[in-house]
């Protein structure tokens, strides 16, 4: 294995009492899980935890030590439920601290909308010895300890955390993918998948059925971090789906 | 803490690379959970986890231990990467067999598709010892072994399996909730918040901020089993509201 085949993984705990009573439905996990992709990093697992500190504790320590970097949505907000920069803080055995940086930051953005105040205050707390991950949208800034990235849980919040840290993580080789797709019941074409897949060793495919309109169909998705490697897989497939006389589209349906 | 006290615990293990690749966004983790507040059942934890033996055994083992019941989605289909019966029967330690009736109702369903082949079958394979759950939209039944619930993928598939179980699964009294909310930040009421909820021990208050058309706000939410609990929380949230000032909408906005 040489250095650009190593593989750098990543974990997420999604923190909310909103996302498992099934209030809010969850959006950052497609969300970073995409962003990942791109960087070169792939994520290996979720973990969906309520507001409760040794709940989040827990998860935290877990998927920080298995994998290369940790990320957490939800919970770094100004309000009672916002708990989770204490977890972290608790999982790493560090204390609690206002960040001056973070505080500067609220006192501009708060200036002409009445000052910073208790509430406000919260959202400048970090594990001590934290870095701060900017965010355009709003005062409250990300978190960046060690390896783990506290990020908002409102979806394009922390789409603005993820884009200020694009590019600085390192990774490895993107995962590629490729797809097609066809009105195919995926129980005919099973032990063709099987077969090709076995013949690809580099290629893993994921078959993906749907239910469109009373018809069944499904995508079936190739990927590789090796280019070469994906497109004999994809074309492997799309001859024996030709063979079997399927139709099917490039790209998916 | 009498009978009907019991708080009565799910965890939920949702299997398939196409989530943690952000190729598919998950819903089932929401309309779970949903199920689940009705049934009187708490979702108390959910793990997303790769097309890999290992890992799907791990997260079937954690959460069952832990909860009441255990849900999976995913990876019940006829495809190579449809191993969630293998793993949930290697956590049990039991083998995997051909259930009669599932073969029947795939031979019924298959009569004038072509019948069974290698992959339709299967989709007939479950854990020794396990019932199926019926699913009337597709030939392929649910999975039910001790307190273990395997399901579909396909998020409406998955959804006649939860009517099928509706009402058959012992719960506690039901979660209720009441959501007020308003142009309101919720860095301004954070005190207000805490201190309600502290003066309301059987309630639980979550705040859930947005950002729309230029203008920041949030929603209430107040959760409790104790409907009359409920109601006092509700009424001495709304009076603080007012006597600052806020403007707030009942049932959220």
């Amino acid at each position: 294995m040489t250095a650009t085949d190593r593989i750098y993984t990543a974990g997420l705990v999604v923190i909310g009492d909103e996302i498992l009573s099934g209030r809010t439905h969850d959006k950052n996990i497609a969300q970073v899980a995409s962003w990942l992709q791109v960087q070169g990093i792939r994520l290996s697992e979720v973990r969906v935890v309520p507001d409760i500190l040794e709940r989040i504790v827990e998860a935290v320590n877990a998927l920080r030590e298995g994998n290369d970097y940790l990320f957490t949505t939800g919970g770094i907000g100004p309000t009672h439920d916002d708990i989770t920069v204490d977890a972290v803080a608790a999982a790493l055995g560090v204390g609690v601290v206002i960040h001056p940086a973070a505080r500067a930051v609220l006192e501009k953005y708060y200036a002409d909308k009445g000052g910073v105040n208790e509430g406000r205050l919260r959202m400048a707390r970090v594990p001590e010895g934290a870095d701060l991950i900017p965010n355009r949208m709003s005062g409250a800034p990300g978190i960046k300890i060690g390896n783990i990235h506290m990020m908002a849980g409102v979806p394009h919040i922390a789409a603005q955390m993820l884009d200020a840290l694009t590019g600085t993580l390192e990774g490895g080789a993107p995962l590629l993918s490729e797809t097609i797709g066809g009105y195919i019941p995926e129980s005919e074409v099973s032990s063709l998948l099987r077969e090709v897949e076995q013949a690809h060793e580099d290629c893993q495919i994921g078959s993906y059925p749907f239910f469109r309109e009373g018809r069944v169909g499904a995508n079936f998705v190739i990927r590789s971090t090796d280019a070469d490697a994906l497109q004999s897989c994809l074309y492997t497939l799309c001859e024996g789906l030709a063979e079997n006389g399927w139709d099917f589209t490039p790209g998916g349906i």
